[in-house]
């Protein structure tokens, strides 16, 4: 048992936060609620104070689940050993440093430290292998933000299996959960009150680096999704000329169907939403400039690195770059033309719409199927063996893109655990066969209208290209020939055999170099 | 004088140059054409014999142009002092050991060694860095391949303003002339003679690093002209139906209008070859799969990093990338539907060609203004100053973008030295508001007809993205306040302002964080 107020830490304790930012104290509640007993350390002792303050008003003041603790030596003699603790950092050289102190501070090479923040995945690698003969380095990205850490986030856990055997179960306790049977979010009954049943969100990925690889990956997605709803807004407000209230309503619309997602429910809510100071709608008083924390734009560079065509989310972080370039835009709306448009009627309006949610569908299995094929282009170069159906399942809940969709992902990699890409699942492949018109209709009514789609198109381009068996990649390689004697393969050969034409002098006989 | 066959260097010769592949040799002959004496070194004694062979053979067997040396220390007793030496060897570590090895050789702090290879442009930065004491470390990108290296290329060169005193004479001789007048290349009146007037494509770029940065651009443009000339082909070759030769002569037809460029000229040529083993034309024969070296993918990295929409450049190396699933897209055209197709009459069709030319044209002038918009976001990162102007102008011959294009670009940062983007300058601007109905057509028909062309749609979505005064980045920015309290901006505020709305209690007034 624990004195209240805990000025003298024992062993008791089961689990270390350090860090008690909103992500940090969210982490410890929940893993209170779920009986652990947490010791709670920041270098901001008016947060320490918080989440104790919190932590008595909501159990009564005689509560020992949070034990508030001054130093890194304490909160090490506060745990049960071996010792499992949790940062929730700043990613990047805070991390590093931590985990010197904690060394200093006296954890020993059985002692288990998860890093929760947003690190980049090789920085991981890096720091286990760091760290190897100090304590056991694991990693669980987090996903679903203040709510989620609270009431259960959806967790990408990666590191020594050895570590996972001790930090599963509490990582599982406390990660948001999915009903077996619909595959949808189980939402608290009570506000407040954690699920506890249900399938959790939380598998382990592989070793570390791997966890902190598909969640980036995840980002990236989320960055592709919610440009293509951007698009889709964009199509209704100009094309279609309707008002934030109007298309609000639509996202609620489709929300019943194969776009359900979380996504879909906000931006409804976010068009209804009033402007408290000017009574317009809030999304009109908002400027127009995206920010980004950077795991988008290291999902591009990665599958440009490992040569995997994610182009959807590559142009979904173009797009948020463009958007920041606010005053060029304003300047360049007054000289350069756009097309003649004729007006969309009343008439035609609600057929626009019905080919718009095709399209946005049919986009977003592009921009999943990219992240998919991303992460298993990395997953061969790293040597992971990535369970590509219970990510799936993981994301369900707890996550921002978390939908109903991710089940029927989950159902073609559990059809095929070696799918290659998810256009070629079944489902999807006949998802797309029947809306592709509808999709067709909308890329080209938003370039004629001159409305921009890069997401929506480069969705399209990727499908086109993907299921073209002779690409003009044919003519490329005679140019890269002709200009610089890269070579070329020929269809009749083995690939591996690379051709030279003298193009000054083409009556003479192919070269095999 | 130096004794025929060169066994004993002298100090008479004015650059060594180290590595006689067919870049090292071929700037070796420039340089000997323009009257320098040239010490030539490999780690290959053959390549030496053979470059003393070709000389002698083409120069007589007393020239002393090429004077052959075997080892470094030769090299630089060959050499008059201070000495100027030209590496032509692979990018990466073999620059760095060269450099070490030639310190060992006794070079000192006042010889120049200029790199010539494709180097990274941050390595470029650092190597100078390196060896700052012991020797200038100059750099000069070549572009133009291997005739280019003999007869005039494109040289980017950068480094220390007092290296490029030293070595911008010899630079300047060996590049590619334009014609002042016409702002076309002046070509060699009689093959293997070098151009020896006209304005040389050689100009002082800036600190080191600066010359490969542009270089790497110059190949990301150069990426986006080629697969943007490939969808053209495309779109002709599966919705029209056209034969290689039937494209060849609208190829042909297109280079004596505002496309009239290099790439088009040798892709025409490319699409009249034929196999000289199954006598079809060679396109079909070559497989599909493109490649690439690097460069092109560092500038969309480089773009995505510095927050530059260079998405022409991304998706055209996304295209490679999708390009070499080869096995994949065979197997995926089996079981994935395209849309069903109107043939295209006879008399569509000379429309259409029509529409496509100015569909391209557009297409090249958004991906040239993203690669010019990526230099200036990078010179404004690194501290460059870049003139854009002079750029363009050294890219008119030599290299492989060549065109008389870029005398327009030229002339737009002559108009106007702050240009933010090439699209709002009036002649451009002025050009695609003529074009761009067509060029709209164009994306509509490749959408419906299912020819995929991702570089011509995001060059599209660029265009529609940059005039655009208010984009959907509002309801992006509500979406990331929504589920991450990431706050925004309001249009009627300072934008360094943030604010945040209490989604679940909206009634609440906006906090000014």
């Amino acid at each position: 048992m624990q004195n209240s107020g805990g000025s003298q830490p024992n062993n008791s304790c089961d689990i270390g936060v350090i860090g008690l930012g909103v992500m940090g104290k969210n982490l410890a509640l929940n893993l209170a609620d779920h009986g652990y007993q947490v010791a709670c350390f920041d270098l901001d002792a008016k947060r320490i104070d918080a989440i104790v303050a919190q932590d008595r008003n909501e159990n009564g003041a005689d509560s020992t689940r949070i034990v508030p603790v001054h130093t890194l030596e304490a909160l090490r003699s506060s745990l049960v050993s071996p010792a499992v603790i949790l940062l929730s950092i700043p990613a990047g050289k805070p991390v590093d440093m931590v985990c010197e102190q904690l060394i200093a501070a006296g954890i020993d090479s059985e002692d288990v430290i998860i890093d929760t923040g947003n690190s980049l995945w090789s920085d991981s690698v890096a720091r286990e292998q760091r760290f190897a003969d100090k304590f056991l380095f694991f990693t669980t990205a987090v996903s679903g933000g203040e709510v989620g850490a609270r009431f259960g986030p959806s967790l990408m856990p990666s590191g020594s299996e050895k570590a996972w055997e001790r930090v599963g179960p509490m990582l599982r306790a406390i990660a948001a959960k999915v009903d077996a049977e619909t595959g949808k979010p189980i939402e608290t009954a009570t506000p407040g009150e954690p699920v506890k049943h249900g399938e959790p969100c939380a598998a382990y990925i592989g070793p570390n680096g791997a966890g902190h690889y598909v969640k980036m990956v995840h980002n990236g997605i989320e960055y592709a999704d919610m440009q293509l709803i951007c698009e889709a807004y964009q199509i209704m407000r100009v094309a279609l000329g309707m008002s934030p209230g109007e298309i609000a309503a639509v996202f609620r619309r489709w929300n019943q169907g194969p776009l359900d997602s979380y996504l879909i429910e906000i931006s409804a809510e976010v068009l209804d939403q009033q402007d408290p100071e000017t009574q317009q709608p809030l999304v009109d008083v908002i400027l127009d400039k995206a920010g980004m924390k950077g795991t988008g734009l290291w999902t591009a560079v990665s599958a440009l690195q490992t040569g995997s065509p994610a182009q959807t989310i590559a142009q979904a972080v173009f797009a948020r770059s463009l958007s920041a370039l606010k005053s060029e835009r304003v300047e360049a709306a007054k000289v350069l033309a756009g097309p003649e448009v004729a007006e969309v009627n009343e008439a035609q309006r609600e057929a626009v719409i019905n080919q718009l949610e095709h399209a946005l569908y049919c986009s977003k299995i592009c921009a999943y199927a990219q992240g998919f094929q991303l992460m298993n282009a990395a997953a061969q170069e790293q040597g992971w063996t990535l369970h590509f159906a219970e990510i799936a399942k993981i994301w369900r809940a707890g996550c921002i893109i978390r939908a109903v969709f991710l089940q029927s992902i989950s159902n073609a990699f559990d059809r095929d655990i070696n799918l290659p890409n998810l256009l070629v699942d079944p489902f999807f492949a006949e998802q797309i066969a029947t809306y592709q018109a509808d999709w067709r209709a909308t890329v080209a009514l938003s370039a004629v209208q001159g409305v921009a789609c890069p997401a929506m198109m480069s969705a399209l381009s990727y499908y086109d290209s993907y299921r073209t068996a002779v690409l003009p990649a044919n003519l490329l390689q005679g140019q890269r020939d002709f200009f610089g004697a890269h070579t070329f393969s020929r269809t009749d050969k083995p690939a591996a055999e690379k051709y030279h034409i003298e193009w000054s002098d083409p009556s003479r006989p192919l070269q095999l170099i």
